[in-house]
């Protein structure tokens, strides 16, 4: 196929991404042709340096440069209250809304047997070991895991695991619903039933 | 936004990237993060080496890592018959027909005059002098830009100049219709006036 050997590694690189197929990979690759090469340098060193530079918080498993991390480390924020994700992402989701004040837990996955990801390769045991911590320290665990059929089991198996610990602790999981701005008409059926199960007095 | 740097130069790389918007990038960051430091290094070091191991080919300007480019250097080629392209992007859609067995030009643009895009900017004056250089060397020049306003432009700009330069080449440009596999009910006008135009005989 002729491609030169520079230009076809880099075409590799980048197809190994989610979600970029081959035609993507090339066209990538032969935009930055032509960008100068400062700014590739720059994605070079960026990409090297992105596991070098960052640590997980010993307290809550998000990706940081800081350990604790800036969250766990924050006064401001009410420690007693611990929001479990599945992944680091999903913490910049919350943090976004600004409405959130307590801490997070990542388990970095969700337990999926047909992906062998059982709850032993997450962070499920680091979450138990703060919950029984301190005494009377957490008052409510909110689970965010997604909700797919993966994250829901998650959740099951959390939710029991997380009483036997600790049953003084309220654990919750997060509401279930339309979300604002869909129309009614193209929701799912899970999605109406759940919507009607979790109804509120007005 | 409380996102580590080292995190955040990343996503800033990748949403420069054309078609990469700030989601995109986000999850492409955050998936980096789950992939060994040896795959890391390797993208990182293909970014770095993209343009210093590449160079372009003296005579097509396709992008290479040796001059005279792979091309340009196979004596099975037919050098007589030149297909003009806009990128080098465009030369592997040639090759990949295994059809093709003429030599190639990189314009690496087309004549664009709303981004400051004169003949100038693009080799052109380097084709130029390919046509006129052999006396009787060069016998058909293909000129292939894109279909599109800014292509076609170019391509009537290259006709002129290469008719002046030498007359004795024949000078053509792709076939335009129906592509192969398309509804006809779906085609657009244009495109059903270029198919009748340039109808053919059974």
């Amino acid at each position: 196929m002729k491609i030169a050997k520079p230009i076809a590694s880099l075409i590799e690189s980048f197809q190994r991404l989610p979600g970029i197929g081959p035609k993507s990979a090339q066209r990538l690759t032969y935009y930055l042709l032509h960008v100068p090469q400062s700014d590739l340098d720059a994605f070079s060193e960026s990409l090297s340096r992105l596991k070098k530079d960052t640590v997980l918080c010993s307290i809550c498993r998000n990706v940081n440069e800081k350990d604790p991390c800036e969250i766990c480390s924050d006064k401001a924020r009410d420690a007693a209250t611990i929001l479990v994700v599945e992944q680091p992402l999903d913490i910049l989701a919350f943090e976004k809304t600004g409405k959130y004040k307590g801490i997070y837990h990542v388990l970095h996955g969700s337990i999926s047997p047909l992906e062998n990801i059982g709850p032993d390769e997450l962070y499920i045991e680091d979450l138990i070991r703060r919950a029984k911590g301190k005494k009377g320290g957490i008052k409510e665990i909110i689970i965010a895991t997604n909700p797919t059929m993966e994250g829901e089991a998650t959740a099951m198996y959390l939710g029991k695991k997380l009483k036997e610990a600790n049953s003084k602790i309220k654990i919750t999981r997060l509401g279930m619903g339309i979300p604002t701005g869909a129309d009614l008409e193209y929701a799912d059926e899970t999605t109406l039933i759940q919507a009607i199960q979790g109804r509120r007095e007005l």
